[in-house]
């Protein structure tokens, strides 16, 4: 059985977002599989008690400037969004719906929601707004539509965002390997070393 | 004139410590010259509104398993102190007390009083333990004790720590190279690259 890197993530998380563009090629390069999981961080924060690092006065200003260093420095797309953050469970919601049979569709609709919100300046939290971008990877949005507003689906988020905090998923994106759990984009280079040798 | 490599720090920051043992190195293969920056994280936090890593729900379980795992990456002695976190005024005035005339062995100092607190588990926080640290790097505590009571002293901190503030220093510990600003020990590559590059 092919081992597995976890991805969690929110899609209204800026560092997951640049994280995303790479994840994969650094669990491909390992002989691993990824496992993207969006939770809500806003119900993580409720436990934490922290908040959007953008509305902390000296942090947000670091963080603004942080994130654009760092997607040039990526040679990624980028654009801060005009609203931030924003409710992000129709996303998550939806992948999940079109995880459950087909990840790899499930990875390129999470993808193409990250690159709207984050490069293009779309405000991807209305439910209409995803059902857009599942069309475009193929994804019947009157069949995803009325799934996305079932109990099932609902729940079925809750569950992950509950197993996130469980796993000790603390922020976005935060990474696990093998049990060990690795918080934050500049952390990468930790789980390549850990997948690398297995621990120190 | 040499180029600098600033090095903000709170004394009573675990992450700060762990830069600690390599941020000279850094500098020095950059042709750079480091400016150890003590200041008082407490206040800052007072403006950002965040508090220490390890109090916080689930982060606190992260960070403190973080920083044993990455002492040993770094192989670099390790003990979370029992009483954390600390007062570090103290601390702090004896440090820019004898950098004023001597920056050498205010490292020096500095360098002893992490370890002391983040090795071998000894509040750093009373004046005494600070003066027992500065006698064993031969400043007298008989002139230093004093010293650290006067309106001098104290008026010395309150401006760095202003001026930490006023630079854009969100946490510890922070680096500033040619008014760039990096937050985090996990920077430390990307202080790196920037010191090679200048910038990107």
């Amino acid at each position: 059985m092919t081992k597995t890197l976890e991805f969690w993530f929110d899609f209204s998380s800026p560092y997951a977002y640049l994280a995303a563009q790479k994840i994969d090629d650094l669990a491909a390069r390992a002989g691993r599989e990824t496992l993207w999981r969006p939770f809500l961080l806003g119900v993580v924060f409720g436990v934490t008690g922290n908040g959007p690092l953008t509305r902390q006065p000296i942090k947000g200003d670091y963080t603004r400037h942080d994130l654009e260093r760092m997607a040039r420095y990526m040679d990624v797309d980028w654009h801060m969004p005009d609203k931030f953050p924003i409710p992000t469970q129709h996303a998550a919601r939806a992948f999940y719906w079109i995880d459950k049979d087909d990840p790899d569709t499930a990875k390129k609709f999470a993808r193409v929601a990250f690159n709207a919100y984050f490069a293009r300046n779309i405000d991807i939290s209305p439910a209409q707004t995803v059902l857009n971008i599942a069309a475009g990877c193929n994804v019947d949005p009157d069949v995803l539509g009325p799934a996305l507003q079932t109990p099932e689906a609902k729940q079925a988020l809750r569950d992950r965002t509950d197993e996130a905090m469980k796993k000790g998923v603390c922020g976005s994106p935060f990474f696990i390997v093998d049990g060990e759990g690795f918080w934050g984009s500049d952390r990468m280079w930790m789980v390549k070393k850990w997948m690398q040798q297995g621990g120190w």
